[in-house]
């Protein structure tokens, strides 16, 4: 998954994308970049790390411009650990073009083929975003052709992008002398808004994957960009747009509501720590359904994105709502001596139990998700141990049983706790005593009780139905083989634990 | 403030150290180092920030040896941003001495003359640490001359410390050749307590500031070294001790309880976690008793230190909790680019409100202590702007009023908002619609209702009374004076809002 | 200047490209760079410093692939100190091609214009380079369009380089998936030669700008490329060549035999070393026509580069011939403390005279040239430090008057000590009791006398005409201004003293 | 090897410091540092690497104060790669000291022990350097003991070090708050020399290992530090000395002369240059006596170092001299491409040859040694290869037979070509179509002859007699064990072609 933001200023606009993607750092955390626009000028400096490590004084320094871009990323399946692939890319031809993605293209094999090929285009790494830009780029030459590059030109060729492109697009790019182009996939899979700020000299626009990019740098959340539309934005503050697609369906990805987007950003109109909310309320009465309440003794979190869940669940059922596990946020990406005999590392590096809180109680633990499980059984562990008693465990989504195919890094489907198992199945295995998951009509409605005008999501991982229509087993096959590290233990605790969205 | 730990092993204790250093990083963002022994030779890195940046692969390799000591730095009043003054400390004579302290000295300065003038060692930093170690190594020549040093003449030594030193310290100290030692205050000002894990080749030692240090490890907590006292274990795992002074008060600070000890530690016999949830109970039988309860909609905590004083203060009180305050983790100590037009940079980058949880609630937030109370303020306006009605703000601790001489760095007194001024007078700078502060007898009882045993506290900063009975008003003048970046603003954001615990 | 190299081999060519650079590094100390192609990838990394510097083992192993380009670059007159203009240079479309340059073009303000409102490629630099490379894509494209890319094809391409592009320009390029590209000049004014090496699967070619760095990696020297010429190796090692200009007169630069090229190199078929040699002599001959020759007793050069010439002219003369002036190896760009009284930095630190040698002798110093003589003046009281009785100042090259626009930075006009100066006056500024220069006609006969086939050569420095054809006294006058750091003292003296070449 | 110099000054001493360590570079390029003292700070920097490498203008920042001392360090026999043993090396006890030392001891491993058992001090590296250090500390403590610290209890301390420690020492040390002390072994085995520059508040005062770091200063050479003599300057610039050991022999190495100090250096009154040109005439008249010299063409030196004899040889036989070999600046320790088939490496890249030189010529090459016999063996493969018809050896020093015990790092006895080989079967291996070596009394009258008061040298490596008198067999055969890297060939490759002391 990554974070986007592009900005049309009046003044220096370096320090501002800086704030900016320090908001959207929970998005990516393995690499950061900039490309400012000043005069006919790019400045860019990305590399790996956190934004806070990324960028020193001096790269600061050498991003001048009024206009710019940039991007937090997390590696997505199949990509390299290269600095290379880190974003903004840049192409030169035509008319100089900046680049930044979040999402995942399902066809980029066959468009990089087409596009060395026919259109005698260099792809230099194996990141789909690079195959993106290129098309982009290719377009924009085509429409552009015989006449100026005007704003027709641009949404004509956005309209032969969305045409020859699958997948989840979320992209802000600048046209070198022009100005700043957003826009988003036909399904709107991943997030886009548009936001602004007054200045005497006029408006500028921010463009960005979350509206608290927008707000907590001061802009005012204007909306969402619209599945399938272009947003242009000249370098004098002139924002034009036009739907690029018509007819497809609009399916924001469920999982940005589920645990990727911060609490309080609101995505198509909904509050996430909203939603959140209301997977507790779903959650409860289900549980009310089918759980003998009376037994426990008290609800906890597994921290830090479940909390919202748990307390309204608890609050619903009357139940005690505590916090005994306690996070150690300096554990991220630690050091472990290389040829030593290991003692065991377990999740209790990263949590902590409070004895007072589990000893002798039953215990409803309650997590936003659960993908491999192998997380969930140590916390178990740690709470028998701890002194509880019965220990039960909630999940706010339904079981997690299919890659996920739009930008968010999961295991493979045969890592998958639930891939193949029933409920009792996946309890014994992590432990509990009992084990409820949402259902995924409630997940749902927990969104569009907020905004009925929403009908649909993309919750491929929990259903394998895939809204772009083109994923296939085979497709599947091939992306859980190219997958990087997918046996490593600690890839999937970090995803299960909410460390990549929160912690390092 | 300080974390501190030591190890006595039977393999190498590198990731050891590494492993409880990272559990004590809350005591200390700014500098970490680690000194092994390894046969004769001492290996040593430190280096400035947390400890997983500061020990690559290369570090840890040149750590070899089964014993050692680290520390992780918080500075403390008057030290310096220099490398140099990271821990652990090391002198080569007599016998080779590496050194880490918790705490601060107050007689320093004229320590410092005479070890010059008439102990002839040379003092290259303005740490108190170095010269505390320098009057360990003084004293230890002594007691060693003439005579083998032994475990006696080591705690005759530690008897001499203890009557030239004024101040809170704990100490852990490895002599080559011999073994670890460590000695804490004779009024226990600052925590230290020992662990043991039990290896086939016998048992290895840890003495940690903080019993998580040990259990994160794998060690068993065995009991706190007393106020006084000096330990010694040799190198093959003989542990001796003594107590080293007598009849002073115990007196441990009691602001760790507040805000600064893990709340999973248990120090003193006191679970920090149970402290804090009773700090909540006695707060709210006192807003019970000055507040008009039924006008309260919901309490939130300022997160995270906050979270179980309020949380049991919401329960006692019956009344709706909610997390409407969402943390950015990502926000430590970021770039700013100098010479721009600054946009202002509130609190809101390290904090957001969800609109929710405030739109037309009369809300009451909870914060561990105030300190500047420009943080407060600043949270109390961010309320307003998400819709709340009325805003109340309740302290766990009672007001500060005082600066903290023991290895607190806090603001000079003028800069205390409490200083002063009385609780309208507060409430009213912070623009609060009420604000109750708990009573200092009330937070004492926290404490002792958990174990009666303790009858006395370090709580200077709450009543200016100091333990070590050396503090005059031309001392605490001088301490204002030498601060370093009194004035600065974010400094006192950093604390104010727990960021120095468990932020970066 | 600059140093280029590369190579179609039938292993990984990176220690190759490596250790090809280390031989061609007095060609540039700025920057150096390597790009290698593995399959459809290109690998980069380019860096400010030194070869060994710049190169780490884990940057070497980013570099696979048996084909590739490297650069070792000293800034030209307006270049930036940015790496981002330090090469190779890449362009994604068409094909993708990575491209290395030495020289300078002359035209490449008015070239960049009709690139971006004619062609619509972005250049993000000042570099004359990128102008080159996009030339040179843009007339790919062309060439290719609607036809595969052939040997004809590109030989067109660089026709209509020829044609639009003026100045001095040697250039190694990749084309992604085709093969590697060499061209020079119609003029030949800087060098480039082909070199091959057979192994078991068939020969390795190298194409490089002095024969050193083929033979030092153990190639044998094919021949020079003709000016005009350009060379195509496909990536399975078959070449062709074509003429892609006719009629242009050879004139390659003098200043390569003068002080640039390494003396153990051939160009042009003319040994460096033997046509040193062969300047020492005419210089000998005019020393014995102008100077009262009884009264030397001892001949010096003032290393490096001048030692042929002057070991030669003391032989023919049958004068001693001693080496009194001591290099400090380690000297280079050294710090300088900011802010304090600067102790005065002579040419003392780089040279330091032998006492014995100088006392009450009468010396005759030779240098290769004399640029802004500054450097020759504090040689001069050197020497009379030293206690030298009558210094004689002698240079191999005739005097400097006019700047150089191929490629050799040197200082503006009105800086040269030559300019609207004759014979004595030069002498009396720098203080040496007689000085004599070379005269054109026997410099160029210094070559040709080895080759009789060169027939021309670039002199502008010392005739102020230029080749091209296209320099106009404003355009001299605009290159003045634009050149960086023109009046920094050390500048002159780095290139004055050999330092450029020889040393760091 | 190693080079050091001290300063007692009227201003800042960091940019004076690092001035005199760069005309020192030629003896030691392993490592570098400084500690200046500031009032009673003391600041010190030290890393890996060159001069101007090491030190970056943050660090010469951290560097103020009027008094101070550097080092650039050669490793000698034994030391270790670590960053921890470069000088100066800093004991706080008594005090503080800072101490940078030349040469090597021999019987450090019993002072070790006896520190560590009677004195009570720790030394935490294998660097005889440190061990010296603390005789000196534990000798300062004594002789202050119940005094206060004046001049005699100084030079009593130094008398008492002088007693106690063997082998080779030149030291610069600075006593906080007291000044610099200097002071040479008794037969003056490494040389040291005193300096003054005065300024309008007095003079400022330096010593260093070679008269040129006092000159390339602007200081003026005042007279060598004689063997055994103390010299103390406070800090306020008051020198005095005393001699502190009687009766030993005044033994200079002779291999300073032969190849270690600069030539624009005077040790003992010796002109370096002019001791090698007396060198060139010796061995020119040996020649005479045994070599058809009718046959010899050219006269060559192995740059850089044999120049000036191999110059005056050619001169005194009147034969041609010519540089047919030319030697790459910027090969010094470069990258090898791990686990790749390695092209050979040999001496070429380092090395070529000017082929018109040696084609069909007798060639006689000059060298300063020979050591290993490697890279001589390789030259005249070269000269053959470069189409000599025949190629003469010789060496301007005598065979090297055993190893070197008093600080130059030499490869072990059996990998010294020399041993237990004659003449014959050394040119046979060599390849050399005959071999003349200097003798040994030609090469001490070389040096004699120009300062007749001089009766010895140090000659071990040539004869086998140590002047310390403590140097038996076996411990020669365990200096030879603990020799790091003897198997190296570059490691050989680099001594014997003076790369150590000229290049990188």
């Amino acid at each position: 998954m990554c974070g986007i933001v592009g900005v049309i200023g009046r003044g220096p606009v370096n320090q501002l994308l800086y704030d900016s993607l320090l908001l959207l750092q929970h998005r990516g955390q393995d690499a950061a970049g900039i490309a400012t626009s000043n005069g006919n000028h790019f400045n860019m400096y990305k590399a790996h790390g956190l934004v806070r490590d990324v960028f020193r004084t001096r790269n600061m320094r050498s991003l001048p411009g009024t206009s710019g871009i940039g991007q937090v990323r997390y590696p997505t399946a199949g990509s390299s650990d290269s600095v290379e692939e880190a974003q903004p890319f840049y192409v030169n031809a035509p008319f100089g073009i900046t680049f930044a993605h979040n999402g995942n293209l399902t066809n980029w094999r066959s468009l990089r083929e087409s596009l060395f090929n026919v259109d005698r285009r260099h792809i230099n790494t194996n990141s789909d975003s690079e195959v993106l830009l290129n098309v982009l780029a290719h377009e924009l030459q085509t429409a552009a052709n015989g006449v100026s590059l005007d704003e027709g030109a641009i949404f004509r060729a956005v309209k032969a992008v969305n045409q020859r492109v699958k997948g989840a697009y979320a992209v802000i790019s600048q046209i070198s002398g022009y100005g700043l182009l957003a826009f988003r996939d036909p399904h709107g899979i991943r997030p886009l808004c548009l936001g602004r700020f007054d200045t005497p000299q006029g408006p500028e626009w921010m463009v960005a994957s979350e509206s608290v990019a927008l707000e907590g740098s001061g802009f005012v959340f204007v909306r969402d960009i619209l599945p399938g539309e272009a947003i242009f934005i000249s370098l004098d503050g002139k924002v034009s747009s036009e739907l690029c697609t018509v007819g497809a369906i609009h399916a924001p990805c469920i999982f940005e509501y589920v645990y990727f987007a911060r609490p309080d950003s609101v995505l198509e109109g909904v509050s996430v720590y909203g939603a959140r909310l209301r997977m507790g309320e779903y959650l409860a009465d289900k549980l009310a359904r089918t759980l003998r309440l009376g037994d426990i003794d008290v609800v906890m979190p597994i921290p830090d994105s479940s909390r919202p869940a748990a307390m309204q669940l608890a609050a619903r059922l009357n139940l005690n709502y505590r916090e005994g596990l306690i996070k150690n946020r300096y554990v991220g990406r630690t050091f472990i001596m290389p040829g030593q005999s290991v003692r065991k590392k377990s999740v209790r590096q990263k949590l902590n139990t409070i004895g007072l809180e589990f000893k002798g109680k039953n215990v409803l633990l309650v997590d936003d998700s659960i993908v491999r499980g192998t997380t969930s059984r140590e916390i178990v562990d740690m709470a028998r141990a701890a002194g509880a008693n019965k220990v039960y465990m909630a999940s706010a989504a339904p079981p997690v049983r299919y890659q996920n195919v739009y930008g968010i890094d999961m295991p493979t489907q045969k890592e998958l706790i639930a891939t193949g198992r029933d409920n009792d199945q996946i309890a014994e295995i992590i432990g509990a005593d009992a084990l409820v998951y949402q259902d995924i009509d409630a997940m749902e409605r927990s969104i569009t009780d907020l905004n009925p005008a929403l009908k649909q999501f993309d919750t491929s991982c929990f259903t394998g139905e895939y809204v772009t229509g083109d994923i296939t087993p085979a497709y599947l096959e091939q992306l859980g083989e190219s997958r990087k590290h997918s046996q490593d233990e600690s890839g999937g605790l970090l995803f299960n634990m909410g460390y990549a969205a929160e912690d390092e």
